[in-house]
């Protein structure tokens, strides 16, 4: 569809203002349409999906090495469900979106909610599949929608009334090898989020009012928007016994005793992960793409073909010898020039352009971009796939190394609630001591949420972080139990 | 999961009770699970998924090389969107989940539609995105869940109120051009459905009244169950201007002038296709699978391996040497028996299994069994590779052949109603002269719908069929303008 398009421009400085950035190389590169008619609802276009089908498929593949198992649960949940767990359905009701009718308003004798996350239709199966020890652990996840009734203002990938993610769900035997399982989440989304697609973030036992509705304990990354503003990317949970309670999720241990499982649930957002890639990597030209999830990896543009039948010969050549490999590649045959050419794929974040001319040609070379660093160098045709093997590499390898470094940049220590003040202006992560995530630390967070509008994010989970300096609460000024994050969520 | 189960048991004549044969199946194997609490849902287990995604893959890919765009459209679609089109708000009313309320019985201004097909959430953004005779072809599909509210009994992937499914549509700047769009989509389907998945089917163009509501016309794909039942695989339509004039989906051609784009669509239903390549194929050990979309395409048994390290080490080292390749591979290290094990993964429909006893280490070689066939043959270890990537090609090739013939035989001549219900006792395809698909044929396509609780399918779309024997239409005895196929639908 881009092959006719006039000439596209997009020079937007992703430091200086990052709301108009996103906004706009969401347009420019039609990654979304927000003229649905539905409040909060967006068409998500074909350069988003093919990137977020490729970030599926990595998910996917390392929920399934792990040990858990595909399922495709229904979208539809009886209300009676909900409120089998009480903390649950007081979470959720206020964002359900209800389906009460069909046909010509024929009324359902109960309504049924539209999935706002599967819990409570998931376990209810589990207490029929799990019988014995022999079945645990039992490791789960679905490919699925979700829908929320949010009340915050919504915004395209980052928060939407509809959002597309994984959510795993899994049973234990008991509560240790439950824990395990929620460092194993963390370490999938070291392993995915991190390594394959270049978004750095710290994980954080989030305080106990800010749970999961029905969790024991959350534990959630925190990533960081280039204006210092907190997006929350997954979350996992040990549920403990809670849910298996409410819905019966017994087996037989070694003894022949019944006992209770324990409950872990983990959701990685797809969508909200595509926000943190491009709003991570992305430039002041565009978007980049690490090397595995660009939706079109390489771009070939043939110079000057309009004179040269064997320049266009040589590219659509070229083309099919790199589809060959399962490279995702596209040839610009349109009729702009050049210029335009390089330009709009660039903004659209295509990793390596190759340029084929009359002058490559006569010299059996290949003149070659790299989005990442701007560089352009001639390589020797019969090079290439060497050169695209390493390369891809590298870039994707530059990118996060690049993210790494902002990310690293942006943690400050706070003493006092001035100098929170002062790190939050910065745009970032304070790094305080509270008095504690537990219940009785909240009036303190209240205290941080009202005078400067900014959340406590929860204790550090990747180390074990002693209180410092006064080693008191910078709010009460009580002795400090631990170390926390501040900051202004998204 | 299936690692310590019990023995499992499989044992019935798909040819003389394919319901029964069916039912079991899906229980056995564990494809789906029938027991969630809400009446026409059931919940899809890793088995089918794995074989699912396998085929939206195929799908998708094939849709993508042929032109079309991947899109993510909302789930909910506005009433009043529906209504723009009289003839589809009236075809698709009945079956409508709509969502009325979110939160705490908060009512919404306007219901929204669980989508039952996507023609008037997609046509309305085709109206902001097609401006000009450039924009053309515009063509788009999306892989999502689609939700009916059916009248007529639900079965596990054959007809669920929530099933799975792609659906192209496309906007041309001529009606020469959409027609053609209706016959790639129909070698679409070829190329995927029966080369790949091999199920034989045949497009029929199907009469006036039998239309998908909106359309000019409709071509569907139908295929048969073992006892003789018609399945509707996926339907094409042409459009025609229908929509494009209710949702004005305008262009500007060459010289400037507003026209009305020509739209077709397309939906392929994965789920529903699942169960014709389960009913296709299997047997009455239970699956089989075509190499291709096989869930596992090769399981390992080690045998004696309890007293035998050595042969648990051979069979480790072989599924390293095998995912490295990119297969999908098991090892079966249960408690189970070896006999046990054989007869499981074969209701399982395992295309290849490996056997690796001491005899084999010994050897150099490895025992084979073809689930197909049901031969088993001892090759040369080092000529395993070779020996899957044949096999498997015959294996596909062979279920697919096995197919054809069947399906070829279930199509029976009828000269008059006598014949027409002795044909169909035989279970089947009936061939007869017909009046007419065209309105003025409907009256007799009910006499057959009422007396012999038949239906009328259409004309054969890949030949042009003409009136044979007394070439009178065998219900009103009328000079027949054509041949149709009738049979009994699922």
């Amino acid at each position: 569809m881009e092959k006719d398009k006039k000439k596209v421009t997009f020079n937007v400085d992703k430091s200086k203002n990052f709301s108009k950035w996103f906004t706009e190389i969401i347009q420019t590169a039609e990654l979304a349409d927000l003229r649905y008619n539905i409040k909060g609802f967006v068409v998500f276009q074909p350069w988003s999906v093919l990137a977020m089908e490729l970030m599926y498929d990595f998910y996917e593949k390392a929920m399934q090495r792990k040990g858990h198992k595909p399922y495709w649960y229904p979208a539809l949940i009886p209300e009676s469900n909900l409120k089998l767990e009480a903390e649950h359905v007081q979470g959720f009701t206020p964002e359900v979106f209800w389906v009460t009718e069909y046909g010509d308003n024929q009324k359902f004798e109960e309504k049924y909610a539209l999935r706002p996350t599967s819990e409570t239709a998931i376990y209810q199966m589990f207490s029929i599949w799990i019988r014995s020890h022999n079945d645990l652990p039992f490791k789960t996840y679905q490919r699925a929608q979700v829908w929320r009734h949010e009340t915050k203002a919504t915004r395209p990938f980052l928060r939407g009334r509809e959002f597309y993610w994984l959510e795993g769900h899994d049973a234990f035997a008991n509560e240790e090898d439950a824990v395990k399982q929620v460092y194993e989440d963390m370490a999938i989304t070291e392993e995915v989020l991190h390594s394959i697609f270049g978004v750095p973030f710290v994980f954080f036992e989030r305080p106990q009012w800010d749970k999961f509705c029905g969790a024991e304990k959350t534990f959630a990354a925190d990533t960081i928007t280039p204006d210092g503003k907190i997006i929350q990317q997954p979350s996992t949970h040990f549920l403990g016994q809670k849910f298996s309670k409410a819905f019966n999720v017994k087996f037989l241990d070694e003894n022949n005793k019944e006992k209770f499982c324990y409950l872990t649930c983990y959701g990685p957002a797809i969508s909200r992960m595509f926000a943190s890639v491009i709003a991570t990597h992305g430039d002041k030209n565009g978007l980049r793409f690490p090397f595995e999830i660009a939706p079109i990896q390489l771009v070939i543009i043939p110079i000057a073909f309009e004179k040269n039948r064997a320049v266009i010969e040589k590219a659509k050549k070229l083309r099919g010898k790199l589809c060959e490999k399962s490279y995702r590649v596209d040839i610009d045959l349109s009729d702009r020039k050049s210029g335009d050419k390089f330009y709009f794929w660039e903004m659209k974040g295509v990793p390596l352009r190759i340029e084929v001319g009359p002058k490559e040609l006569a010299e059996e070379k290949l003149t070659i971009y790299r989005r990442d660093t701007g560089n352009k160098i001639k390589i020797n045709e019969k090079d290439l796939f060497y050169f695209i093997e390493k390369t891809g590499k590298e870039i994707s390898k530059n990118l996060k190394a690049d993210a790494d470094k902002n990310f690293k940049g942006v943690i400050k220590d706070a003493g006092s609630l001035k100098e929170l003040k002062k790190a939050l202006s910065l745009n970032g992560l304070a790094r305080a001591n509270f008095c504690s995530i537990e219940l009785q630390g909240k009036k303190c967070a209240e205290v941080i949420e009202k005078d400067l509008h900014a959340s406590v994010r929860g204790k550090r989970v990747d180390a074990e972080e002693k209180p410092f300096g006064s080693k008191k609460c910078l709010v009460c000024g009580k002795s400090a139990e631990t170390v926390v994050y501040i900051g202004r969520a998204y």
